[in-house]
């Protein structure tokens, strides 16, 4: 039980929803469920296993609940219009005024119409917005309340709030120019950027990633509102089928008769420090009785920093660890978690792990300085690296959910290998951070044996190796261009 | 019932505590409890109703519980020593690292010694601190929210700290040089002043009050610790005996037998708008079933910028007031609540009405833009003036509280009187803001008949003169220096 903190504060609630079930339920043998990999082992992974999983989507209209943990507000939130109404439902919206939306506005949509964010039904309203603000909850009409750290909100111009004047209703634009769905009964009120800024993120310092490219920009408008998506929300590129919903989240844990899951949130690349840290939770939570433990290996999807490795790559990326055998690929589900990444820290992780429980995660790991990055303006750590943990394990509405501190890994330059970190023979201990590894990759240096399986290693070589080519000939073509 | 608001989200809660007992306690009749003015028409008010009050003090040892409403987390804290052990505890502090405290400080040690912040005993700890920045509310054990909002926590600097070492004790020492009592079980923790500010104000501009005055030149640790205070805090200024604490207010209202306390928070001089609003709410009340619900106005008496009045021409102000009959004495308190003033509008404003549930009231009045002043650098105010009532209706911990919405008053110009504006004749309506009474009081100028009682107003008319004098001698000084 030792892997298992809480605060004292809510010791009451510690092992509510950790307790191995007492079923007698077997996993079904590794051949049966796990015969071949084909090109990708990751839809191996969701697909195969269970050929339901595959036509699935979107057709059910069934209440998904997994047993290890409810969504919050009891039941998970979906706004993908019925197939029976869309054509009624894009016929109106064709007739209201138009909102145009940027491409983070439409992972918000994503993200809110699968029930990520569940109760919440659409864009926040302003008591939604104040109590997210000032109190990362919601208040729910019993009286209880649920986690939501990060305003999700859409802001308007001045011109489009005066097109929009009294009307009740908005249509959806994408990027693309489709009409996406409808926003209802909307409510309209002042974006104090300001405000919104030093509350989320607890500094107004320029160079926030999140800031700049969305919030900065955007009008001194919100809009909140009940959300309709004509359909679920697809990229086209050739991720899609990372994108499991909530529910066929839920789905697939209770198609694997998994009786604890435990969410792992990461924007990076694994390496043999993570994957330790994720097989040693799984080995603890066998410890502990629970007899088919699941890891949600759960890579941000959304919007994040230009210096962090692109989505495609880091997908390629973990299925070659899945495929090397780093990752139990039995009792992992690898899947994209469609939000945006704001960076900002302890408000932001509540915000990572209140999404999973949506998902049917009774189990988070968190660990140093989660959701945090260097103070844009000064040398040092933005947030303190284990305010995350801590702000965490006591944040009103997570009380249900099991958090799983993050032991430090570090390379142990004796084994070979990344281990644990022995504080009693410190220096023989590697800390290698996301900027160092990023550094031998994009120098081409190799990092210590044992850092990552060497597959996956090649696929960040690789991908520097790119931006490097590209690097170089859009310098030629300047050349070109001054000579 | 109008007059009550809270939001639909916590409807549940919304007359739990707000039904007029059904006892048939009779007030005592008018004669008898306020048979006389002295020369200071409170002291009146508070002790010679009663007499028992007057030896009240800090000698009874008993829990006081009024039947209105609980303090949060059950019990009133009271953390000054008992006269027995004082000699025992002061020579053991004599041995302690030492902790200089600020006049701010002092105001602090005052505010939690008496159980304003209860159920905080003592400076935050880096886990209140963190629940109190990121949730405005604390978690205690038996898993319910009390509502706190501003962080209450004692900066040291790095000498202080280094001082201090691992000693678990701590004295702290008033800025005139007295160990005033002591800070236990330490624990000290970043002070990361960006963060706090940004937090706590929505803001990190230069030139909010308290940050410029108390936390910029402040160290960068925090020392959070259980407070003992060797004897109750008084301030010899000649107006402690307003100073009542949240035990003794309690007391009185049960003394009075009060069915319904409701408390006016304040940091102006009190105009016929304000006393309009307190008949008002007092009429409701009654209307509502009260039979004795009677009014505690609270002037705030720690830290206010330097343009607000000060405490002793705002105390002299309110008994003129009252002498005046404009508020009626026998059913109004008038005690000083001995915060300082942060000017962090929603934020604030909590703490505001929290304080007061501990003093015994269960009816907090709240107005436009509570706690809220000019943003110091851009032409708006700091905060959205609805924010404040919106952030308090639905603020966790304050579930107990009915909030009573201001009404706005402003003089009517055809009735020559204030009144509750009437927006169907808004052109007969004149606005008469702080600042503009501020303006009228300094250039000597009248306000128009009817908005103040006219021995009110001259208690402010001259300070403002008196203000004039000595800025005419000190310009006359400054002569003499420079010629």
């Amino acid at each position: 039980m030792s892997l298992l903190i809480r605060s004292s504060y809510v010791s009451q609630f510690h092992t509510r929803n950790s307790k191995p079930s007492s079923s007698s339920d077997q996993i079904p043998s590794k051949s049966l469920l796990f015969s071949s990999f084909n090109h990708n082992p990751l839809i191996n992974l969701v697909y195969k296993r269970n050929p339901r999983m595959q036509s699935l989507s979107f057709s059910s209209s069934t209440t998904v609940k997994s047993s290890l943990i409810d969504p919050d507000g009891g039941e998970l939130v979906e706004l993908v219009v019925p197939k029976s109404e869309i054509e009624l439902k894009k016929k109106e919206a064709d007739s209201m005024p138009m909102v145009k939306l940027t491409k983070i506005d439409m992972e918000w949509v994503h993200v809110i119409s699968e029930g990520w964010a569940s109760p919440l039904k659409g864009f926040m309203r302003e008591d939604e917005y104040l109590q997210s603000l000032h109190f990362n909850s919601l208040r729910l009409k019993d009286g209880s309340l649920v986690n939501m750290s990060l305003p999700i909100v859409l802001a308007i111009d001045d011109q489009t709030k005066e097109q929009i004047g009294v009307s009740k209703n908005v249509a959806l634009v994408s990027p693309q120019g489709d009409i996406v769905g409808s926003l209802r009964s909307v409510e309209i009120y002042k974006h104090n950027k300001e405000e919104r800024i030093a509350r989320t993120w607890g500094t107004t310092s320029p160079g926030l990633p999140y800031v700049e490219e969305h919030i900065t920009p955007s009008g001194n408008w919100l809009i909140g509102g009940d959300l309709e998506v004509f359909q679920a929300i697809k990229y086209n590129d050739g991720l899609d089928h990372y994108r499991l919903s909530p529910k066929q989240l839920r789905k697939e844990f209770d198609n694997r008769k998994a009786d604890a899951v435990f969410a792992f949130q990461l924007r990076n690349p694994v390496h043999n420090g993570h994957a330790l840290l994720m097989n040693d939770t799984r080995k603890r939570l066998l410890e502990m009785g629970y007899k088919n433990p699941v890891l949600l290996l759960h890579p941000l999807g959304g919007f994040t920093k230009a210096d962090d490795v692109p989505l495609d790559v880091r997908m390629e990326q973990h299925s070659k660890v899945l495929e090397d055998g780093v990752l139990d690929p039995e009792t992992t589900i690898v899947s994209i978690f469609p939000s945006p990444m704001h960076y900002a820290g302890p408000t932001e992780v509540q915000w990572h792990a209140k999404a999973r429980i949506n998902a049917g995660a009774n189990f988070y790991i968190v660990g140093r300085d989660p959701a945090g990055m260097g103070h844009p303006t000064e040398k040092r750590d933005l947030y303190d690296p284990d305010h995350g943990k801590k702000v965490l394990s006591m944040a009103p509405g997570l009380e249900k959910l099991n958090i799983l501190p993050f032991r430090v890994a570090a390379y142990d330059t004796v084994e070979k290998k990344m281990a644990f970190f022995d504080p009693t023979r410190a220096k023989e201990f590697l800390f290698i951070s996301g900027t160092k590894m990023r550094t031998y990759a994009r120098t081409g240096e190799s990092p210590p044996d044992g850092f990552m399986c060497p597959s996956g290693w090649n696929v960040l070589v690789k991908y520097y190796e790119s931006l490097q080519e590209s690097d170089d000939s859009s310098k030629q073509q300047q050349t070109v261009v001054s000579a």
